[in-house]
């Protein structure tokens, strides 16, 4: 054991302080620590060396003082970020992890983590898929869109779906989803360089660039003439108000975020929320964290669709983990194409 | 068929105008024309002698020249409204019916009508209990009650609901019916006398009076502690805003109406959306059009609990057809108490 207890440098990112409004760089802050790579005698702790981590949406909720809708707890300033992590074992006090394990699951976004909670890792069944994948498409993003759109939207062969932020993390999955069950898709994008994503590499049926479009409302009726049976919602706000009316009978909103809403002090309701009523439509929020259950089957059904080719996966990594605030924040101007991640380690 | 042809006046209430904003008695008009007591030859109509109409606030939307959320077709200005109401068959070309049948359905707002779709009529199976009941707690308000509830709001035992105008013709049977599945039940409601009706009379185990709330969250929490189980969603606007932080995991709110919202021009939305994602709220809108094939169930179990004195009722009963637009426009300064109709004739 004395052998692994060398003592290494450790960064990682810290909240600086709570965030109102549009968050910055200057709200997080690299650090440097020590870290013994080992675990506490007699803990059933497990020392991760962190590959990559991943950049979420979600995560700006935790930066808030108070917000009485957020789903987890808030970041303590001062003390590092939580995140999404890919990383290899390198010290373990638990029966179920050994060095050299590659895991995935919520650590410190850190060089090196101590996982108190190891029940909570999952490990990688399929390493010989790209690592990075766990942070996305085969980690809690994927499980994400998987549940969103299978569970929550319960979609049909022939069903026409509309996607909001549908080039990220989670648009990009429910998207080829819904074209492997049989449906219609249309994503909205910031940017003429994602609207050509989604149709190349994605296969959506169209997609738009919504900073283009005068009239949201317009929009969507140019792409959903019938109407929409499903709409993925991550972003909220004027997009909800304007997909709201062209719903369809029995129409599903599976509400998986609202980024547009999270750094708005005063956030913006959709004002013909009685559609509801005219089309008996379900809207309704939902919580990968209810799913991490189903994670095993999951993974198997995805890294078949992986292998075959009939799902791609675009990602936007950066490297070191002295650009994870840059990263992170890009996420909401929608600076990233696809899937943020950065980069930690290489081995 | 001579005898029954006589010629007779017929008083019936006109739109004059679409509305925007309020509705006022000016709106409508009551005018006079003349009908013979007869159902064209050849045709399956049927004539019908009215008793009651049902005055509800759904019908707003129908003097509304456009409406994106509109349910069902516009009025016709310068036709009679269309409502729900309890007749006698007076003449019938349908199998189905002869004359003296008690009858409710949708038909003309005047006091003898013509039903050119009959099979739209249910027949009154009940006539012992008050025909008037038909207009309400055995009709189209009993139903939306009914499916609204167990159907949409999926109740358990113990679960917390919350019904917003609840003394209303929907409001007092969900209260009633929530306290027979064993709930918790609070109702929200426009005066102190409303207030007292609930906690007296149908048996709610608190009750607040909206207009007299500084605070809706305040008093939200105030009367549950514990949180939301079920929201029965009259009204909207700011009282949904106050509800959905209330709420508890997996919380459902079924959808059925938003009576605060049918007059304004520029409706307001729920700006904490977000609270869907937090706690799996599932939100979810209804027609009780969806549910007529349900009736006859439906009528059996109401009409028993009503037999057994499980099930109050309260009405607002107005006299006379003339007396219709002071009734209907009532009920959007909430000056019903109960279940609004109007007496048409007392045979």
């Amino acid at each position: 054991m004395a052998a692994a207890e060398a003592e290494v440098s450790n960064k990682g990112v810290i909240l600086k302080r709570f965030v109102t409004g549009f968050p910055t760089e200057a709200d997080l802050e690299l650090v440097t620590a020590v870290v013994r790579l080992a675990v506490p005698p007699g803990s059933a702790s497990v020392m991760v060396k962190t590959l990559y981590v991943s950049c979420d949406p979600y995560m700006r909720n935790r930066m808030s003082e108070h917000n009485e809708a957020s789903y987890i707890e808030q970041f303590v300033p001062g003390e590092v970020l939580a995140t999404f992590s890919v990383g290899r074992v390198v010290a373990s006090g638990h029966p179920n992890f050994k060095s050299g394990d590659l895991v995935w699951g919520m650590s410190g976004c850190e060089e090196y983590t101590l996982i108190t909670d190891p029940e909570s890792l999952f490990k990688i069944n399929h390493p010989e898929l790209p690592l990075s994948y766990y942070t996305g498409v085969l980690g809690m993003a994927g499980l994400t869109a998987y549940a969103g759109f299978f569970d929550v939207s319960k979609p049909k062969q022939g069903d026409y779906v509309f996607i909001s932020s549908a080039s990220g993390a989670v648009g990009q999955l429910v998207g080829q989803l819904a074209k492997i069950t049989g449906c219609y898709v249309v994503g909205s994008v910031g940017s003429d360089e994602k609207v050509n994503l989604l149709k190349t590499k994605f296969g959506f049926d169209d997609a738009f660039n919504y900073k283009k479009e005068e009239d949201l409302n317009a929009a969507l009726k140019r792409c959903f003439p019938q109407g929409i049976d499903i709409y993925f919602e991550n972003v909220g706000g004027a997009m909800l108000a304007a997909v709201l009316p062209n719903m369809r009978m029995n129409g599903r909103i599976a509400v998986c975020g609202m980024i547009s809403q999270y750094n708005l002090e005063q956030p913006n309701g959709a004002p013909n929320l009685f559609c509801l009523v005219a089309k008996r439509i379900r809207m309704e929020g939902f919580m990968v964290l209810d799913y991490f259950g189903t994670y095993n089957k999951f993974e198997e059904e995805i890294a078949g669709y992986l292998k075959e080719g009939k799902i791609s996966v675009v990602e936007d990594v950066a490297e070191g983990i002295e650009n994870v605030p840059t990263a992170l924040i890009g996420l909401f101007s929608g600076h990233n194409i696809g899937k943020q991640l950065v980069t930690i380690a290489h081995e």
